[in-house]
């Protein structure tokens, strides 16, 4: 289109985004993709035929409007996590949206806005922050400890200080791959029975708590779901995601665990039908699947801790990791760390504090491609 | 699961959101459903098998991250727009999102927010004020004049009066049906160089104009898109949506195309990686039929005018239409009317000013069903 100069005008762009840039990693064609912490494991044939199937039978009535509420996304949801944590829910207990990221907007559209706060604890995923700026929620981040803990003390003190609206926690943690003990979880509940900003008639609200778990199937043995809790605590929001462990980041389905009075504040805020068709067909599809996409986890899980020990092992220092990521370090100058992996075909992620770089566990092969490749940028 | 008496907490909903229900026409299993301006024709085997090829092959990499930028899907509504109005544009003018409602969110998370206001003109589409609170915007409505067409001093005085952030005018307008023609959107263009709010710097900017042409496609000839101003007016953003004229309400398509600067301040407030794999495959798709799943767009405006004749023939008000739905009345008890022809299994939609239904076009089958029962209804 040609623009002739004199037709310029200014946009009103809403004070607080002059100058921003687009989120998101760097999409760059490398052999070896450990960035964002995907699931490097494709989808089988089996898996990808049946959600071809699933959308052609789908397909043949997309000129109708899908269903707005999922019920049988909903349920097999549920079933899931059943089966997953032992918790057993309520379909209308469920929340779905188009990524976890989704869930995170509809959770501040209902209980954020103006004058309220979102807390969590640095540091942690970097989408937080850009969820509070797109509802206009303000942000307060407390510290993590040197092992990127929760202080319990410190977590109280900032709830009593800033009466957040919604607390966020992820556990495991991104970028440092630290799960959250359950006593945790529990003692933030406990001290946000009341916390939150006045309601219409001045008495306390709760403050939301979310426990964001996308990377939850990957926890070690013996570090219970944040689910568990969902019974006690009807302000305890458990999001999860298609993404991770399913090795589904491409259908984008985040979806959430609550009490069926705070998911229907949820269904309020949604825009109608943002699920489209084909997402609940392949979701649904997806999730009859479920034993053959989760049977990676365990191999991911052994790949993980063997990537730890091996980091320990070249005197590096490395977070704990209930995740598909582990964070090391800590490195004077970890950009040409990050550099000298890029030109050796593999891409990792800056990410977190000063001086630590997050690697993805890959295949037996990638993880092997990023272990050669750094002892080569390292000079050991 | 149990919940026990004692664990009730009182969520710190958004003050605006209490006692709100979820928006939504009845979703009611009927014979004949023209209630939501769908398309009654669904895909053709072809095209069926054509998105669920397109499927297969993204499902096979859906482990990974679908492209941010979605740039094929963009280059291809650009021709489609192109093929369709005629004007040519570069794919960075144009944005998509999961539906019309998303564009219209990332509309109003980039340019709305507190202290600012959408302008639009009522009778008219009644998710628009749930976009402005969504995203925390004032709205005014103006009025439309008796035939709902919009007195251009009217438009301007509040523009005046306003000083809006965003203009959203729906050509042709739901539930009216009816278009604007190019010299008011022209005028309401030329109003809004420099009516919006004041820039970081203290000058004015202008106000957005959206013109949504969501039922663009069933304009009667003569009507131009707002498309055709684009290339003068930088502050100007036309929206378009699969979901009706292509018959694709079940994908979740919608986009719209603007000056590249406008579409950069949008890909700032788009969470990341909005569009799936499965959508963008199954958009491109459908895109490649398109001469086919256009040729239902002549017949249903054939249909269409038949129906606004006949109704007219009956002696009842009728809109003229640019649609594919028409907006008839005037009835005294227009519940009772809605609720007779459910009763004969025809379901249309009980909205705008008082007296008034709307009804979409369906197949010729069920314009004559429709047709049959309001005869009946009516005792005519």
């Amino acid at each position: 289109m040609t623009t002739p100069p004199d037709n310029a005008v200014r946009l009103p762009l809403r004070p607080g985004l002059e100058g921003l840039t687009p989120y998101g990693a760097p999409q760059l064609a490398v052999p070896v993709l450990l960035n964002v912490n995907e699931n490097p494991y494709p989808p089988s044939a089996g898996v990808v035929a049946d959600i071809a199937a699933a959308v052609a039978e789908a397909a043949g009535g997309l000129n109708r409007y899908p269903d707005r509420d999922f019920p049988r996304l909903r349920e097999e949801l549920a079933a899931y996590l059943a089966a997953e944590s032992g918790v057993e829910l309520d379909p209308g207990q469920v929340w779905a949206a188009n990524g976890s990221n989704e869930v995170m907007l509809h959770l501040l559209q209902a209980f954020g806005g103006p004058g309220r706060t979102v807390l969590s604890f640095a540091p942690t995923y970097s989408m937080y922050p850009e969820y509070a700026r797109d509802t206009l929620t303000g942000w307060v981040a407390g510290r993590r400890e040197e092992d990127f803990s929760l202080d319990v003390g410190h977590v109280r003190a900032l709830i009593d200080e800033v009466r957040p609206a919604v607390v966020l926690l992820a556990s495991p943690n991104n970028p440092t791959g630290t799960a959250l003990d359950l006593a945790t979880v529990e003692a933030v509940c406990e001290a946000t029975l009341a916390s939150g900003p006045a309601g219409p008639d001045g008495a306390p609200t709760a403050s939301v708590v979310v426990v964001d778990e996308a990377y939850g199937e990957f926890r070690r043995a013996g570090t219970p779901s944040a689910l568990t809790l969902l019974a006690r605590y009807r302000h305890l929001a458990v999001s999860r995601t298609m993404s991770k462990a399913f090795g589904m980041a491409g259908l984008r389905l985040g979806y959430l665990a609550a009490a069926p009075e705070l998911v229907e504040h949820l269904r309020v805020v949604r825009l109608p039908y943002h699920l489209s068709a084909l997402t609940q067909a392949a979701a649904l599809a997806a999730l009859r699947h479920r034993e053959e996409l989760m049977g990676q986890v365990a191999s991911l899980r052994a790949e993980r801790d063997a990537l730890v020990v091996w980091l320990r092992g070249q005197g590096l220092e490395v977070a704990d990791s209930d995740a598909n990521f582990v964070l090391f370090g800590r490195f004077d100058d970890r950009s040409a760390v990050w550099q000298g992996l890029l030109e050796r075909g593999v891409l990792i992620r800056e990410v977190g504090p000063d001086g630590w770089l997050r690697v993805s566990v890959g295949t037996p092969e990638e993880t092997a491609a990023f272990r050669a490749a750094l002892v080569e940028v390292l000079g050991r």
